[in-house]
């Protein structure tokens, strides 16, 4: 997907050029693991025009696997973007409507071949917000990846913008959350897509209580039997500018909590919990079943991605580490 | 419509950021007018978003009137254009399928109101190419100028990749090119619409020979018995960065030539045709029945256009009889 | 006016390229009116060349009506702006000698047209600063907008350096805000331009106490007796890069109060004192006689200005209205 | 000076940003003998604020003395300029009207200082242009310098916009150049300021016959018996991005010409004639008395001008030299 | 290696910016076959810091297989390019002492793994230029592949700046060029390098005779026996902005011509030598034996290089059989 | 040394472009003496390169003396940088080896002359550390100035990653140091180069206690018997955007503090301790043993300095003094 905001702190109409990149859910995963060091590839459509060279060309430099990429369709999905500051948020502008992604067709990718040597595969909840056929490729690719013994986690990701097929959040993400071990989501998605409700949490004042988000992880795991791990990210928006970040893991009835950072003077927030998510992979693939080490490289991985432009978490598992210790002091490495 | 190009030469996939401006076949002829004095109404389907409000914005700018605009829709069309250079050409990669135009309906638009007060209706043969919504629209607004008297104008400009929605342009061109007075077009769209053609033409050779499209006129008049005026522009490809440009003018019979423009080092060529039409309306519209010099204002205003960047023809009545007066010498004006 | 600033937070003579945008006083709050849905029509005097031209452009891509402006004389006024950060604050030159407006003559714009169907004149300090005749058609334009009951306001806006053609600005400023309905200022512009001052301020500890201006509003009332409301901005300067940001307004004896909001990054807090007043009328417009509604939708309005590039407020009323209810988390909107 | 200009070949209006320089004819001239390796000073008066400073720094950069620039008066002359492309020319809008150096005085500038170890002086027609003060100062000048026995030398630039102080051209500019040992000027100067013309030229036909010009040497050199060296240049302006380039030197009743060069792809015509002057002056300084040397320096440097950015000739005399020796290959230097 | 370059035509002293792409002989040949389809590893060394990872990544994101390059070493190679125009050339400013390449020491590459499925090896002559060491990795690569029965082609590219290492070009590169099975040069290198010249060739006239070239096919044909087929490319330079360009192809004693190019407006003519090499390679390996076919392809190929910035040849095989076929007229594609 | 860094807070991989500057301690500390009106000299040496030049126009621009600069040498110096943001530092990647500079040699500069007129010269730490000549020229200066009774300052300024060539920064500054009259250092280069360490600092909590570093002054004093005065810039990196910034100043056993400022968004920190530097030396020049004075001329001085793009501190004595007033507002000053 290409992504194109005005520079610096443009609004829309005062721009005469747009910085352009390409991002968007699964491939923000799929180039945090790159950059710690894993295998992956990333599977979608792209159209067979310049534009969706460019953008395979973009992932590429990102060491990010595309051989199982298919080609086709009319047009590259888009999301214009216009960065906010202080108390003017920012404003995303979906144009994916019509787009290779959005028109793939069932038997377009063959799952088989893409699942073969994988250990982990990891969807996210806008991919079947796109339309119909989005949402059959995704249960496809699920139910082969299970099938496979490969581990399978999702990101419930609820944007209201997206569902606008037929279906509504709650109906179809049932059964794709239902075949899934691993799931992350923030404060409104589990309410939004399911209805699931934290109690007495006060986002705005910059200060989360984690014990409160325990209830959210009890209900999903609840209605989701085969869910082992569930994961909150936290975030305190004090302003466009300014947010505190943190997470909760809850891994079959314990909780595990992380530190909060300060993000002060925010780069660029879009991606930071597609690269929490990639942080809790690398984590979990790197020393599993250690749920406190896989959640703290996760916080502090997507603490990094808010001082990092585009949506990809361009930094390196030395740099998360580094944070991990505490050396939050930004200093000159000289 | 918004029109994207890397900077100066770059191809796609070198350009992390995107030159943005707004354009499309008949906004660019209203612009045309604007500038040369004319007023003008701009009449469109542009989403309810803030990128639709950037292109008004963009489009007050040009002092062309926007009131008969209509929002809603789900997004603004937009093409990408890659500037080429020498024996490299210019790609453009549209993306209008599902833009706030292309899903026009009958009655979002009151010509009648519109036409009010209107002296001229120009459509471009884009319009019908994008649905087949948008070509009932443009057929309803051409039956009704015509219906109010007021001139109808079109330029033939035939789209290949465009024409997806079912018809061909032959069929749906007939009805709508039959009910106008004045029509332009290129060497290449009166064969590709109607299967006509001139002959013995070398357009690769740098040079044209009026006579030969005499014949094409004749042709389209015989076809379009309606037909007043019929010009073709003729441009000679010599590379990417070098182009000649004149046209021909036939008036019921009568053949007018214009001088052959050498444009060695050209800035942007997109627009070009409209920027004829532009000259040529405003040579019309001020000096009714003046066929050489409408014709020689037209050709000069448009040759002029391949110097401005953007689809805009931002150029001045003065400076473009300055050009026809012979002062193509480019001395600095202090 | 053209406004020339160094990109980001570059000095004077580190700038390669300057940033352009136009702007001044009243403008800005032109566009801010018409940004929230108002008619506007911006009078002012500019040259009758490309520079001019340029400005008029800007303009009306803001959708400020220009059919009033009168094109004549040398120059376009210019001021440079150089960005502070932290403790540096921004520095501006002022080039506006000579210009377009300086020269001004009585006669030149028919003000009694120009009022024919206006609701509401304002006016800011700067233009009677300008020159002698910039002050004489301020004054006519007062006493004609007066006479045809237009209501009139005034920003005192004070600026030391611009005061130089022979007048103070307290022997100017006496007749011309005498006539007014309603009066912004800030903490400087009444001790400044009339001697009158607040008692017991401290405003680079970033808090303001409101009641310490009550006095300098009673102080104005008893001075003009036909001044109705009087508003006054406070800012809480903390450094060039963080501002506290609230106001005040005073109606016939009354006293209303708004939120102080903070504002931790400005982006450019130019035209702050512009937003406040656009945000200020457009209250009284929509909502007459509904003080603390406007009072609180200016402040809101105004503090978004320091998050928006260049002079004009280009925020919606519903981005306002989003802030008034107390949404100042800045997140994300898809 | 400074100089703005929309980034490569936009026009005014739609620019964002403004390319900035400074420059000007007599420090153009300079900072070309700064660049051979010559000690200059270049003498003005700047404004005592931030952009006069920026001035100084771009100065110094450029190895130009500017320890005789007094500091004063209100503002910092500007010249905006609008590149042109091919048939468009380029546009110049003079903003120079109450500069620092439009208002100099006599006495600001202690002339028996600057000159004391000067062995040559250049001034400029554009100087006496800008105001009455500015004629007086450069004909003080010229007479300290010539009391002193500097060589004194002067460019006729004609520039009809700037004479509007109330003496004509004409009348101003006899005495000053008659205290001239060398001139130079274009095909225009000598007729627009002294009536003075050669006849059959046809400048547009992108050839010059030099013999044309020897009669215009001659009616000059009747005129202003000190002259001792006459040079013109002759550009063939084929349109605004293919030139011809040369000169001719007439030295008492000798004339010598120089190769004709053909500037295809113009980079900045702007300081050709300065960089010719600075040429020939390099010429004369370095190698006194050879005419056929110093014309072959100046029209090969000022070709070259062509190719830089700017007003000022950023070349060396390494550079000029492998010119003249015929490799205008533009080969790599690797 | 990284290129850094002023933009546009700006010199070195007026840049306060520098573009920045990666390139560098052998990885631009490996960019243009992967472009066209080829599956391709770049071998070199990289140093182990952030900018040795950024030149990974663009080669990544251009498909050039990166497996087998070695990390360590102090610092990257880079080159300063300057852009030329007309008469004034390009300039190149090497620095690339002391780069993790020069200072690559025998057995840090495991050739045998490298040529393992190889079917292809080509080296440049800059790589033995840089030091000792290189030079003997080049030979040790050269022995390994010719052992293994790759094919091993060479660009003789003689850069006098950078043979400083202690031996000159001819000694050194007589051994290596001996094993090579193509070869291929331009006008300058058979001399520099081994002495070998063509005659009565002009190459500022533009135009260029092939059978003069034969001989130097000949001469080195004679010097190096396993050589089987040599190219030379021929470059008529008739300014840094435009250049004519072609290459002949000798196969044991056939001589194959191609047509020459016009390039009038040139983006960039680095690298177009390595996208000639690129071209014949890829002619050899998609229709062996059909010299014809190669060679057409390999100038196509390469002409359209001189219009893409930067060092490598971002176009496709669909683009260079466009220009084959004859479209050079550079017109949109839509 | 040229200094490259990518656009705002892009990653060193991101980068398309990179900001050019030049700098260095010695030349940093030089432009400020410069711009606070003293006369100085930069000595080093540059290569006889365009680069070099570059360079040199850099410095002549911020008015820095450059007379005693010698050419020379294969390269200029380079150092990389990424600008960090929040948690995430900035990185400086080091290109200096092989520079011209650290292949000086004994006698290249002549540095009797040098110090002809000299009142006081200034190294730093990174000198020794680059290579074994520059540690020796180092101390040839060093020397000689002192035998001329020119006062000596350097900044201790302790570098890991430069220390390269052989001996230790503890071997070698202790002979260099000895002859010093002032050093200033921050808490940890004390510590790194002589093991001096002071007590119970904590510098992530963002507040430093002046009285732990007295002992860090004494340690050194009794180490250097020559030493006069010992300054310590005391940096509270809360983090990259957000640090505190003092200092402490020790005179023969007494002990002067400053103000603690609190930089809340930070545009450039590199360079901030030689604006210290810049700033003590002219407090000491301008007002001899008025060490308050100079102490809060140098804290406010380098605290302004993070508020500035570039290695430079681009501050007049103004700016410095109206910010030790205690103006730190960042008002606008029109």
């Amino acid at each position: 997907m290409m992504r194109l905001s005005p520079p610096g702190a443009l609004r829309f109409g005062q721009a005469r050029s747009l910085d352009v990149v390409y991002g968007g859910g699964e491939s923000n995963v799929a180039v945090s693991l790159a950059n710690f060091g894993l295998e992956t590839e990333f599977v979608t459509r792209l159209p067979a025009n310049d534009l969706g060279e460019a953008c395979l060309q973009y992932l590429r430099q990102h060491q990010v696997g595309v051989r199982h990429i298919v080609r086709g369709g009319d047009r590259l999905g888009i999301y214009f973007m216009e960065n906010g500051a202080v108390m003017r948020g920012s404003k995303v502008v979906y144009d994916r409507a019509g787009s290779a992604f959005a028109t793939i067709q069932p038997g377009m990718i063959d799952w088989r071949t893409v699942f073969a040597d994988a250990g982990w595969f990891h969807w996210t909840g806008i991919t079947p917000a796109i339309s119909e056929s989005a949402a059959q490729a995704c249960l496809d690719a699920i139910q082969v990846a299970r099938g496979l013994g490969v581990t399978v986690s999702c990101d419930l990701n609820y944007r209201a913008k997206l569902w606008k097929w037929g279906k509504t959040a709650g109906e179809v993400m049932q059964e794709l959350v239902n075949q899934c071990d691993v799931a992350i989501g923030n404060e409104e998605d589990a309410e939004k897509v399911f209805g699931i409700r934290a109690e007495h949490t006060d986002v705005t004042a910059g200060k989360v209580d984690a014990d409160h988000y325990r209830s959210v992880c009890e209900q999903l795991a609840e209605r989701f039997p085969n869910m082992k791990k569930i994961a909150i990210t936290l975030r305190g928006s004090l302003s466009a500018s300014h947010n505190t970040w943190s997470a909760i893991l809850w891994d079959r009835g314990e909780l595990f909590t992380a530190p909060i950072y300060d993000i002060t003077h925010i780069v660029d927030r879009v991606g930071a919990g597609d690269s929490f998510m990639g942080g809790l992979i690398y984590g979990f693939v790197s020393h599993p079943e250690n749920c406190q080490r896989a959640l703290d490289f996760a916080v502090a991985a997507s603490a990094l991605k808010h001082t990092v432009f585009g949506d990809f978490n361009l930094v390196s598992v030395d740099e998360v580490e580094k944070l991990i210790k505490g050396d939050s002091s930004g200093r000159v490495s000289r």
